[in-house]
């Protein structure tokens, strides 16, 4: 399979316009040979057409065949071998062992999504039969599960090209809840998508899916995305990524006739507090497993631990010792792109600009490749922390910032200053946490995951994942980007009422015969009625 | 206990505001005599600074707590006794066999998240025990649970002085997620709101809920709400009422600097489809039905049918004659305030002032009283009605359109019109149904509700019961203000990872100690671990 460079409108290929651009290798600021077409306004609509048309007959077909359907896409994802890992590696610069492990977890995403509805209880189905004879009026009957709402806008995100991209958190989902799929595909790694698109549509057809379950298409700029946000017949939109451009979506969503939501996973600093009882007797651990934390990836992960707080304590030397060796021993790593090295160096030197920030580490660069970064760690003390919401801001790379409280009181009255987080890490001993209700109670209003003794860097993708958090970290709280309840993003309640039995979607018959978990009559069973 | 008229700031009452407004009976356009104090900007502050207060303390206290508060409430409310029916009788206009019935309904609800909180698996505990020697990287301990977002606006409506104000849909699942409530009380029912507030506090303080988990404001006006809704400490907003009123409060929630969620149910006009031989067979009985559903409450529900589709045929010209005749019997019935009494008449004479509309049927009025109502079917051909959106709005009130289309084509074209529905009804023979899989499919994609042989009127409290929709029926067509997944608006999701089992909440514990539904390692169970 080789790269197209055209518009996947379906199982078509288009490409109208003469506008194309290219990727980068960012570990050489070099451009590779193949061009992309930019789709035309035309093509966006063509595209929601058909979106349109092939809801009515996806959103139709058994949860079994659009099982089959995601695990076809992991065979041919699979299928597509060392060509896809190599092209992922030159444009994004990460190296291939990370992007083998995020292919495995992309698969493993749509793998339970696959066995999610082929279990099928998911669909929350909720059964209360009729009272014909109730008195003063009778009681119908009413049947409830969750039904898919429609073509479903994914932005490909930059930092994981595989597992929140073109196959990712927010295709897997919503394909998996009979919704069709229009991918805007990341500019800097549009190869990648390109032969993920591919391997979508090969699914596709080979397990009987409609034409426009899934399209794909290009844009160096802003207007694509656009336009598909805009079109009337999108009903939902899924991004990740900085919070520029989520709210800006958000905007553009909220502006339509029809309102659609926009789920967007906006990053967060993922706060980590340290209590002196800890801090004293783990000083040399926990600064070998920070500095591991916050430079993996280079850094380039929406759980990276951007604030560490801690206390003038008896450990605090040795621990700051330590940190900053662990971080000046970290070789530099080629960025995802110049744009977001020079933005990492512009942040970093801006938070640097600020009144009583001092450095602790910088490493070193250590490679001839281009945008490379640097690990860094800044200081400052709680009272000018609480003081400049400046340094309350991502700085997306290996940067974190230590803050040095006075003390417990004003650590917590740090932590109350901050927004809401994807993370937040508890760094306690056993008795010690107990003597903070108030810290503890600050750190969970604030976070959508809340982390004892451990670094928020590494999402597992199982059922008890939460991935979001209160805004700005995600731009509605209530719902998940990771996890098989990410897929409640994309689907809706609805209520039949008094239907006869022979129309009602399997799920609801009487007869239950998915042997699906429902709730009938206030009882959790599997049983028949 | 008699009506105060000043504002409840948690246990305190206020009264800081020299502006004053009344309430009006609307069968006899007369001022009652009590005077409300609307509240200040100062006050607005008080009551959100209490609230979050409140917050910290409510979110802690146990469930089983939580519910004898929500019993107590329900309890305080039936001691009013008929003060309060009385009350809402001279405010609204409403007869009090509706209101006796209302409040039942009210009670039931309360009652209804009491036994589902006092259950507990309402807070979908899910657990993902660790893997510590899984490779490449252990597998951390993750459990989640829902927990309360923090202090919710409510707006009482105008159509429900009980069930969906002061203590109705939204502030009885708020307040049983652990959240408090401010409710911004209806200017048109200060009276019965203020009689509520009283019998909520006086529950508070009787089963030990903290100084500020419940605050009501008066304003006859917008800014109290207005501000409500912009205090930094406010976590989202529930409403019912117009179109204008619900997205006027989801563009400032969603301007402020951290946007907040308002779910708002805007409601909708509720599509009748008669399909051609279930007219012939029941022109006579459906007359009947649809004329009681059209005028049940003056009409004035969000369920009400405001659209019904038939086809020219041979059963038309019997139902016709019916339906006219059942409508002229309609006696006028007093409308809830002169203003929606002075819209109504608006509304309906700009549809008559539309090309082609005629009249069916409008019924005389028969009382004295003030804003009386009259029973109107007006009268359109499919044609006229697809190419004027006009006709596609909702006229608050005993009103409803009749159209009338050439054949099924014509009807699904113009069902295929039609915006977001908080229901949607299909009238057709047993083995009619199936021969319209696309004009099912369309009543399916626009409704909430999708009722066969029925009207949409009668929302039963009911765990299968969806009210909500598609927009414009709700702001979030994923959440419904009615039956128990309504508490899902007042929650977030949060994960703890790696937490000591003696910190942990109780629902996540190890011997799960309420002996809740969880799932546990992807498998639903009441086991403990």
């Amino acid at each position: 399979m080789s790269i197209t460079g055209k518009n996947y409108i379906g199982f078509s290929l288009s490409s109208q316009n003469d506008y194309t651009f290219q990727s980068y290798v960012p570990a050489l600021n070099i451009k590779l040979p193949e061009t992309f077409h930019k789709a035309t306004p035309e093509e966006v609509s063509r595209t929601m057409e058909l979106a349109a048309k092939a809801f009515d007959e996806y959103s139709l077909i058994p949860a079994k065949q659009r099982a089959d359907f995601l695990i076809a896409i992991t065979e041919e994802i699979i299928a597509l071998g060392d060509i896809l890992l190599e092209r992922a590696n030159l444009e994004t610069g990460l190296p291939l062992a990370r992007l083998q492990g995020e292919r495995a977890r992309t698969i493993n995403q749509l793998t339970q999504f696959a066995e999610l509805i082929r279990e099928g209880s998911w669909i929350e189905a909720s059964i209360d039969t009729a009272i014909p004879d109730r008195t003063p009026v009778p009681k119908s009957d009413l049947r409830k599960m969750l039904i898919p709402i429609g073509p479903v806008i994914v932005f490909g995100s930059s930092n994981f090209p595989f597992a929140y991209s073109a196959a990712g958190v927010d295709t897997g989902p919503a394909l998996a809840a009979g919704n069709p799929v229009i991918v805007k595909a990341h500019a800097a790694h549009p190869g990648v998508s390109d032969l993920t698109a591919q391997a979508i549509i090969k699914a596709a057809k080979r397990t009987g899916m409609p034409d426009g379950v899934f399209s794909m298409l290009y844009d160096d700029g802003f207007e694509v995305g656009a336009a598909l946000v805009k079109h009337p017949f999108s009903k939902a939109v899924g991004f990740t990524g900085s919070f520029k451009g989520g709210m800006a979506l958000v905007k553009m969503a909220q502006e339509r006739d029809e309102p659609i939501p926009v789920y967007a996973e906006m990053g967060s600093v993922n706060p980590v507090v340290i209590l002196p009882d800890y801090l004293k007797n783990n000083a040399v651990q926990l600064a070998k497993t920070l500095a591991g934390s916050v430079t993996l990836g280079a850094g380039q992960f929406c759980t990276n631990p951007g604030l560490l707080f801690v206390t003038e304590t008896e450990g605090l030397t040795v621990f700051e010792e330590n940190y900053k060796n662990e971080i000046l021993n970290i070789p530099s790593a080629t960025m995802l792109t110049s744009g977001i090295c020079k933005n990492f160096y512009k942040l970093r030197d801006e938070v640097f600009a600020q009144e009583n920030v001092t450095e602790l580490a910088i490493s070193e660069t250590t490679s001839d490749q281009q945008n490379q970064s640097q690990a860094t760690i800044a200081r400052v003390t709680g009272k000018d922390f609480i003081a400049n919401p400046k340094l309350h801001e991502e700085v997306f790379g290996p940067f974190s910032l230590l803050i040095v409280c006075k003390n417990t009181d004003e650590l917590l009255d740090a932590v109350s200053h901050l927004q809401g987080q994807l993370t937040a890490s508890l760094m306690a001993e056993a008795q010690e946490a107990v003597k903070y209700p108030a810290l503890l109670q600050k750190l969970s209003q604030i976070s959508g995951r809340f982390i004892m003794n451990g670094v928020p860097t590494g999402v597992e993708v199982c059922p008890s994942m939460h991935h979001g958090g209160p805004f700005p970290a995600a731009s509605n709280s209530f719902f998940t980007s990771v996890g098989r309840h990410s897929i409640l993003r994309f689907v809706r309640p609805q209520t039949f009422q008094d239907w006869p039995d022979v129309l009602l979607p399997v799920e609801l018959k009487n007869s239950n015969p998915l042997g699906i978990f429902r709730l009938v009559n206030n009882e959790t069973t599997t049983r028949e009625i």
